[in-house]
């Protein structure tokens, strides 16, 4: 790609995002629900300026798991611990209920295949933390309890939608479900979680080291922006979502991080400080581009609004997605309705594993055109209810001090 | 190209600039010399780890044009201006020498073609801005008076060789020169620093008229980075190199910019300083980006090092480059000797023009692989020479106060 090119549909991108995040916010929406719709109008499916190109995608990549970082940061892992429990039940009602759910009214009332069906219910099964977490801080609801309860089950069914994903893979291809590599991949989940936040930590003292007696600028930008595509590169190779490997080296990075074992290595807040201070406007850069990449990469023109299965199917899909996610939510007895509904609510929006299992499907053959095209209609849904909804249920609510 | 490949590449492209540039800091070396042989150790030349693939020469080129753009923003406009005189003395003498003398040598001493001579000359013409700026602001000198010389000087051979590049190709293609279209080559680079900097003042009023009524965080960011990414474009719309697109938005968010004709618009101190504060990590993070780069892309391996013939040629070559630059700058009769050396060093490195140079000779067939390599050489010379140089000109002397 010409380099002038590039830089053009950079711009662009990077200005629709702010120009449809601001609309959105002066008419009251998110401002995720801007940046999302700047995608859709920047590309493909209505002016076509700015195609999905490789370069964009990677960026986005780098964007997602920034931003995750920050979400690392900005996390208290003491209270992500106490709201163990309850993130632990939605996560796994939140996960069980669409993925049956969804299975059975695709099997039973669309009358699919087994395999197509059990794709169809993965493709609901994890949420979204990205568009969750900058839903919830569009409201200032990301520190509240309720903020603490939803990450914590976000990552949570990640995980779990990644694992299911494994089963499913080998089962479309093999026949057969090996449960000893299934395992595999929830052992190393397992230890990524148990050695990714230590090493970061270690890693994060060297820096401080060098930070000490260094005369070249630029040290925290390239070191810090170094460890968090190492850990994404780790969680890959562990075969970990990416972005979980952002978040682990936000985490560590945090001022509340506690090595476990009772090895407190305090994080000197002035230099803790600087980290935050400097990663902001790069994380600021480069998360737009992933919320108008999943815009871009939605081309309404391939989709036939005529046939009736579209509506039908998208509709009953979109309806499990909601119901499977806020069900899950209403069982916390402890919580009150208003936080039930919230968590609930800020579950539902689907991403990146849902994309992956519908893309996976299609290229595997299971999936029809028109059953991806239905399941990728319901992610993006999914991803325009949450924020409307949240907004509507926090209205006249201030917003909690953090928790 | 997939995902965790891109961050591990990335990340070994910013932990071997840090690494080597920290060494040779710590040897008494410029710290952009290492980050110039991380390239050559982890690229092709030596370990192989990064391929110099498409993704990171664009950032690569987004590193350069920020670069350029913090250059902007920390000169002082009015100082250019009276450094002036010097600076287009400087700029025509070093032009023309190199150019004279490049070509001279390649036509009487090597019995080369016409055609191929002036390539050769034309190669030898154009400073690096981002290479010369760096290896003095290593030295605490780029607000010296010899740096505000320099740095016009380079701008202005830049704009000049740009200007021969596009003679030259024409001649080379069409047999004839055009004065016409030579005439708007140097209308166009006119017409855009006549108007680009007030146009960018103008943009960055607006975003201040934003930046006061918003409520997303992120603003200054990707607002930015749009702006120079739009004036790199329109550069190159016009056939102004793209980096000078970056220079003249950074001159006109610069605290002590004015636009002509005493429309004096004050820049609001406060927004200028978060301006400062939120690109330097940005700008920290690419800048290495492109010095790496400039070490992926020399291969050590393609060159025949048992011919005489590149010894012999690159070895005159890069006398001609050295002498030529520093000659101009002797003819500065006011400044002291050890100003005039000193600007004479400063502007030896060739980049990004010279490249061009090259690259387009040995595309178009004018170049062999033999002098195509030595130019590479010549111009990879020149960004170790003068570095080196400095240092050891400024030994003893402490830097100045800024000028």
């Amino acid at each position: 790609m010409e380099t002038h090119v590039f830089f053009l549909q950079l711009m662009v991108i990077l200005l629709a995002a702010r120009l449809f995040g601001e609309l959105a916010a002066r008419l009251g929406a998110p401002a995720v629900i801007g940046e999302l719709l700047a995608g859709v109008v920047v590309g493909p499916s209505l002016l076509g300026w700015v195609p999905l190109n490789e370069v964009i995608k990677l960026l986005a990549e780098i964007g997602i798991i920034l931003l995750l970082f920050e979400v690392g940061l900005e996390t208290d892992i003491g209270k992500l611990v106490k709201s163990g429990g309850r993130s632990t039940l939605v996560a796994v009602a939140g996960f069980l209920l669409p993925f049956l759910l969804g299975f059975g009214v695709a099997w039973v009332g669309f009358g699919m295949d087994l395999m197509v069906a059990l794709f169809v219910g993965g493709t609901l099964t994890a949420t979204s933390i990205g568009i969750t977490i900058r839903a919830l801080s569009d409201l200032g609801r990301q520190h509240s309890v309720e903020g603490q309860v939803v990450l914590g089950a976000a990552v949570l069914d990640d995980i779990l939608g990644v694992v299911l994903l494994a089963l499913l893979y080998e089962f479309s291809i093999g026949g057969g479900v090996n449960l000893a590599n299934s395992g595999k991949v929830v052992l190393f989940v397992v230890v990524f979680f148990l050695i990714a936040p230590g090493m970061a930590k270690l890693m994060s003292l060297l820096i401080r080291r060098v930070d000490l007696s260094t005369d070249i600028p630029g040290l925290i930008p390239t070191t810090i922006v170094s460890l968090v595509l190492f850990f994404a590169w780790l969680a890959h190779a562990l075969g970990v979502p990416e972005l979980l490997g952002g978040f682990a080296a936000g985490l560590a990075l945090s001022r509340r991080f506690f090595l476990p074992f009772g090895i407190a290595l305090k994080t000197d807040p002035s230099f803790a400080h600087r980290i935050e201070q400097q990663m902001r406007p790069i994380v600021h850069l480069f998360t737009p581009i992933f919320f108008v990449t999943v815009g871009l990469s939605l081309n309404l023109h391939e989709i036939d609004w005529g046939s009736g299965f579209i509506w039908a199917f998208s509709a009953s899909m979109l309806a499990v997605a909601v119901l499977g996610k806020v069900a899950g939510a209403l069982l916390l007895a402890r919580e009150s309705w208003h936080s039930r509904w919230l968590i609930g609510v800020a579950m539902v929006p689907r991403g990146e594993v849902g994309l992956i299992f519908a893309e996976l499907g299609r290229v595997s053959g299971i999936f029809s055109n028109e059953v991806y095209a239905g399941m990728v209609i319901v992610v993006a849904s999914t991803t325009l209810v949450a924020p409307f909804g949240l907004k509507a249920l926090c209205r006249g609510q201030p917003a909690p001090p953090s928790a």
